[in-house]
């Protein structure tokens, strides 16, 4: 064991194969790892790798977060992201920001520079920037292909609102794949998760997702483990995922694995597929999903970096 | 026994004695479960009534929510509410709305008209008012009270950034006292929980605290419990208190009561007081604060009207 642990995710979904930038986003969760590796060597904190790994990620075009979101049903990007620590269990969020570079770090200044935890909108902008993050015009976090993937979802849409019950369950998996976040355990023995996301294709503005919420899609203790969960944050929320792993695992003493995928279960059996990446106390991975494929990277027990999308490559 | 159970709170806080509007919030209190018990007792489902107890209460100029909501830093009216029902844990929110006069009946709406579980903002209140929510003029949701305590909360704030840490702890208890929720089971067995809140008062806006969040303060499951929360919302979120209650009784299987009184252990461990009321599958009502004070009702064991702030009276 090299003392510290690290999982990174770019989101669950369909994963249709030889998918347009599949091997460049497995190169991005790579890059990753071995990011991470070389931080928590030389003894950074679980808490600053995953910022910085969700950072790197916010920054790559082809993950749904930062740039390269996905777009609203009225084409504009909105972000949400999550930060969480597990030694005091501090969080911080901001949800439905347009004009930051790295959502992830105007949660961590949430966290760190005010009395709160979630900040939303332009409110929350005006926070971050006032504290030192990064602006950036809304238009430079827009992609060509996310274009196109809205064009594509508005012309579905227009289908499916004739026939569904507006419950959610029709929408199609492959729209969320690309939300990203990391787990860490460092060699202090300290945990932390982050997430962020672009939300879901053709969403309405102003919805918020599991992401940004501490309990749904995030969360981090010290005593028991740190989750980033992705799929159809709508589930994930109603099942409340992310607590749900950390509550099986200290109220009932289920083994860390057997609480991952009961968490996840319990959102499916609610209608929403999806994964998570975990890290427990003893700095054991975890990284189950239900979805057709998760596009996953962890530090293997050599601490050599694995990267997979679907269970078996 | 009369096959339902209703409990509600008008907010946790410091509630000093002789406090202006005490009668009057607790006659709100005693009208609420008045109506309760007549819907009940017809036959209504719990999602109704506690969506109209909390109607009520957001109408109600004393309480916290709705018209008489707290103001933030900048003077304006900034709500959350959340709704949910235990049968299939549908649940709806909305934060950071201003031009409502029901953040209650908007939540509902996004729980039962949108694919979506939380909507914030302008976009909230737009989607809401398009699916026959009631507008309202922000400024007539605006009380002089109000006024006269941001002014205070503004000259006690430029002392206390001076000195504290800036993590909330030194936020005075008494400030967020007024927020608003009812839980209930009715006669089919069904659970239902609503919280409102106008949030803190010289609160940064856009804002979002404990009262939106499914998990932290608001939760309903059939199986379980239902439970509304009042109190230090961003120790609420740390702590997934009501979450952590449904948690503890399905994976511990602790007691109703010590679940609920643990789960508040927890928030306070993390340096936030309040309260919950909450009911479980079998009808029984808890209604546990660390607070000076929570004002609450129930329907006592004969079907009477019991409001309470204090530990006796």
């Amino acid at each position: 064991m090299s003392g510290f642990s690290l999982a990174v995710h770019g989101g669950a979904g369909g994963f249709s194969s030889g998918e347009a930038g599949e091997q460049g986003m497995r190169e991005g969760i790579a890059a990753c790892l071995d990011e991470g590796r070389d931080l928590l060597a030389k003894g950074a904190s679980a808490l600053d790798v995953v910022e910085a790994l969700v950072r790197r990620l916010e920054a790559h075009a082809l993950f749904n977060a930062g740039r390269g979101s996905v777009l609203t049903r009225t084409g504009t990007v909105e972000m949400d992201a999550a930060i969480m620590e597990g030694a005091e269990q501090r969080t911080g969020a901001v949800a439905c920001v347009r004009g930051l570079a790295h959502p992830v770090s105007a949660a961590r200044l949430v966290m760190e520079r005010s009395r709160h935890v979630l900040l939303v909108g332009t409110q929350a902008e005006r926070f971050a920037r006032e504290h030192g993050a990064e602006a950036r015009d809304p238009s430079e976090l827009i992609t060509e292909e996310r274009r196109a993937q809205l064009e594509r979802a508005r012309a579905r849409d227009e289908v499916r609102l004739d026939h569904d019950t507006d419950t959610g369950e029709s929408q199609k998996p492959g729209d969320e794949s690309g939300t990203v976040g990391a787990v860490a355990r460092d060699a202090a023995g300290h945990l932390a998760a982050a997430t962020s996301t672009g939300g879901m294709t053709n969403q309405l503005p102003g919805r918020v997702g599991d992401s940004a919420l501490a309990g749904a899609g995030t969360w981090a203790d010290d005593g028991t483990c740190a989750v980033s969960a992705t799929g159809h944050g709508e589930a994930f929320i109603r099942a409340a995922v992310a607590h749900e792993v950390d509550a099986a695992m200290r109220l009932a003493g289920l083994p860390f694995e057997i609480a991952c995928e009961r968490a996840l279960a319990r959102a499916q059996a609610l209608g929403g597929r999806g994964g998570l990446i975990a890290v427990d106390a003893a700095g054991r991975i975890a990284l189950p999903f239900n979805s057709r494929g998760m596009l996953r990277g962890w530090l293997d027990a050599k601490g050599a970096p694995q990267v997979r999308i679907f269970a078996d490559a």
